[in-house]
């Protein structure tokens, strides 16, 4: 084995509040027992890494620290096994992946129920848990995600988030293969990949919801039917769509209060709607929550947080085979200030994915 | 067999929009294929006979119409069968009910996904279709509830509409036996009838939260748990009886969106609100469904109308076994104009069934 | 509307017990209450009725009676409505097929229950119920299946019984969207529609077992891996395309006990054998099926007869977008009992269809 | 804290393959990285034990070594926390059983699919991992099952094996509150508690079977009817309760052949068989499990084997409560071996717990 370094380059957020990150040296962490140490080479970056660094996300329960390293899509190669490690089912050398959720408890209530999402002892990859924009990381043996050979590292980073959260939706949605599903924000950075799995990956048929803009993208990811939603017809197109009846579920994959509004209009009887994109600012309920109309057409709410280690190997096996792609281009840790101006800016198109090496 | 009369008695709504009805003299139907005719003895009187007859509820697609036979919870003998009822499982000389819902097509997409609330013909009893308050009705034979032997008629009347809709919601709830549940409105119709299915027949460990004069009838009913909802307290007390995480289950049995709002916050990580009881006047949202609350603890929502035959059944075995009983007294036809007078004023205590014969 | 013939032609077991089919004039049936009567225009010849012909199939209650009309998929327009059928799903011009089960009671406990295969009252075209081996047939205005429009009649009448079947057997698989699943007689009438509906309709990854002779048959339907199960290897092969842990489900497809008794070895830890084809002659067990395995793998052994109306309308949907195509040549009513020959002696390649005009 | 001993007490199979257990002198272990120390004061003694300690249980992999410490029922409390324990769910001072599955790995692919008990990694208690008939044992921090209040710890230890055994055997039957489930071996030791969960705890109706002298402790725990097997007449008895339909679920709970070969016979249309006892001696499959009968009523087989940590919780739930109770007295460490001859002698009844203080 290769002598570790004794420091390496992270990405760090030198002002939160402010979008502002700096490339500083740190010292090579120690893999506690049941960790490994991982040589990250990539990592994603997300929308909700902005939010985190610019402390906007207000149901976060405390501000981030100066110093915090982001981050939450990251692939690397496993260097060093910590203590009690032996029965976990990496070892060195292994490519893995760090998501959002990166690493429980195993024992709290929640865990035991399958609420990964809602351990009580959770770690949030980039928020108060060191992320992965660095070249090193240490994560629990346990959770970390083994990623299939044959896979480019660059674009598994980002199935790692988005393409985990919308497979466990879909999972959630109760849908099943030939049944009618809407997307709404299909053209997205959620709702892309979401129209490859669902239609490629899990035989549902796939009405895409979005601007005008995004209507080849959504039509090439596989959907059935495209439906412009400023044109202001979803309603009446979706029926069409569907001989009348509505979709079996639908999505929401934006962050837009009217999608909430929209999405209870275009389901059938007994139908789900799945609520996954967080609007952002005051808290609002679901405009069209209304109780009469959920017991009279029998309808479903159901709330996707983040996947767990399953969905996570499951969209990668999804991946690997080739049902589903994403859209980056990859950028050096000393551009991702300039890369957080662009989302910002909202000019950002497709993902970038640092490269870490 | 008896010759059958001519003429029998029934009660009408004879302007609706009032609270007025008028006990006349109708003939006796004929059974049409696939139907049979049923000599009623007991109807229950329930709070929707009421909406429907003073075209109250505004969610109705058409104005009660002046000579409506009202009336959903009926019991009575099976005297005649129509033509091409030989296959069915019933026969003259059974004891069956009529329920809301008193006939589904059986053939269209809602029917075959077992959806019987969400049928595109279906027949509401009391509403456009003749209802129980008379002394004979037409029935469709695959769709009337045996009713076992050893039951009272009178007392089943009422476990036809309210015992069917709440085993229906716990059914759908997804608490299991062994699982908190919380009952808003426990110790109404609905209520007291959903906390002893859930706790004597399904092994639920209930909460029953009403208000304060509603606390003994609630304990007798099986809850382990009772909180008086005025105390402004539930969201705590709920928490305390469920070490901290709140129940997997909250059924909302009264028309307040008051209880809507509150129930939310009563769920635990996984939980799910079902929605039974329909606020009356203008539509308003679930105060509290909050997409971002929705995700964070990964919670659902579920409407629940009416149950099917199957629920039906599966009631009456309940009430057969002594697991549930309903707190009722009689009145007679010409009573029921002072029946629906007592609703309106708020003063009626417990079930009126109607005593046909 | 054309005025219907008094008379028209079917054909029928004039000897039951031996291979015998004679073509005869019948006069017209009329619909009865709840009925409508059909021009058939096709109908598929399937297995089983050369069991009920021969009076082989000794798990049928009582012997086939001279005169018989036999046959199960059978698809034509309706021509007219019996009484009682205004609420139903169809009406005069509608094409519509009949399958195995072409009626079902609606109220027996099975049937509330949804398991139609299992109803106390239910009919079996072809087998004490006139079969669809002629022009014209009766059947249950609510229990008839749809046919979408754009499928070819002859192409969709097999489907109604070996492409049902195949659907409901997958659907209670328990396997999803991604995962293994192992069809023991991939390459036979069951087999290769379910290949193509698993692997096209269903995103599940397919494992095809049969004789190599199949080989080319199993791949083009979509099967990722074939595997020839006169070489002795199924097991370990199974294993290698499943990373070592075997597959999610297996189907058991054909008549051979062989099969039952291998299928078990293929399942990785809570796996599901599907059991599907009906060994012939003396009963026997499941060779393999100890309970300490079960037991020590978490196994599960599942039991599909029938597809219900639902499994009929999901499967022609799939049909209608090219999902799944069936192999056939079309023959004439008089040249049925050569088609029956040729069965017997096992040379008889893809289904025959019955043109009835 | 008061200081721990440098050795303690523990029993040890001295000469696996023969009854012969030791009481000797070991030295105090310490607690690894995820791992606790428990002071365990009391361990059920399970016939488990006894085919481990002879070897006679042909499925296990390896024979049991000289100075195995046996033994899987164990409750105590927790004196030290190792390493790297600090999120897990218990402390020091909290009291704690460890069970047949004392620890799992977490992250093979049985784990990731709950099904703890094919874990590829799995730790089993008393066999090549040091047992519970001892004053002081390792475990798991995030595996042992935390012990409510109120429950005394003697009483409590057998509910960890067979308790939690028989509850996930319930739970996987598919039968839900107001079923009928019969129980085959109903006042064995696993049936007598599944008699009282599935009727007290989760709304079941219970038909008891067993030898006729198990009568009055079957009806005891809870079973509406009582069928004596040894009269032959079972299947008929059981249609006969259950209004000639048969049962929901049927759990196989003792390790005889012949209750297998029955147990299918007394399903209704889609019914399932659990498979939990295990037959000893030469391998045979279920002799009934007939793919024709399988297919025409729908049936299920599906095994089950040790519960989670889950169940565990939940088993011990209901016991806090009161739904179940287990008979039981009290031995010595240095009784263990003659415990074990008599249940060799088939004389023993009811559970013994060792005091181990």
């Amino acid at each position: 084995m290769t002598e570790l370094p004794r420091t390496y380059k992270a990405c760090v957020y030198d002002e939160p509040g402010k979008i502002s990150t700096k490339v500083v040296d740190l010292d090579m962490p120690e893999p506690g027992p049941g960790e490994v140490l991982i040589n990250l080479t990539h990592s994603g970056v997300c929308h909700s890494d902005l939010g985190i660094m610019t402390n906007r996300w207000v149901s976060l329960p405390a501000p981030t620290q100066p110093g915090q390293v982001g981050g939450h899509e990251g692939i690397g190669h496993i260097v060093k096994m910590g203590a009690a490690t032996e029965s976990s089912a990496v070892k060195v050398g292994d490519r893995v992946g760090i998501k959002w959720l990166s690493g429980i408890c195993g024992s709290c209530p929640p865990c035991l129920s399958g609420h990964d999402g809602q351990c009580f002892g959770q770690k949030i990859s980039g928020y108060y848990t060191p992320g992965t924009f660095q070249q090193y990381v240490v994560g629990p043996a346990n959770y970390v995600t083994p990623v299939p050979e044959g896979l480019d590292s660059a674009a598994v980073a980002p199935m790692l988030c988005a393409g985990v959260t919308v497979y466990s939706a879909l999972r959630k949605s109760g849908a099943k293969s030939g049944d009618w599903i809407a997307l709404l924000g299909a053209g997205g950075g959620l709702g892309h990949l979401a129209v490859q799995i669902a239609a490629r990956g899990m035989g549902m048929r796939v009405i895409g919801i979005d601007a005008g803009n995004k209507k080849d993208l959504v039509l090439e990811c596989g959907a059935e039917v495209f439906i412009d939603h400023t044109q202001g017809q979803a309603e009446e197109e979706v029926k069409k769509a569907t001989g009348g009846l509505g979709a079996q579920a639908v999505l929401v994959l934006t962050a837009a209060n009217a999608a909430y509004a929209s999405g209870m209009g275009l389901l059938r009887y007994g139908g789900t709607l799945v609520v996954v994109g967080l609007p952002e600012g005051e808290m609002k309920p679901i405009a069209t929550a209304f109780p009469s109309i959920i017991v009279a057409k029998a309808l479903n709410i159901v709330g996707v947080a983040v996947g767990d280690r399953r969905d996570a190997i499951e969209t990668l096996a999804f991946a690997e085979r080739g049902v589903v792609k994403t859209h980056f281009r990859t950028a050096k840790m000393e551009e991702l200030t300039a890369v957080f101006e662009e989302m910002e800016s909202q000019k950002l198109q497709g993902r970038v994915v640092l490269d870490l090496r």
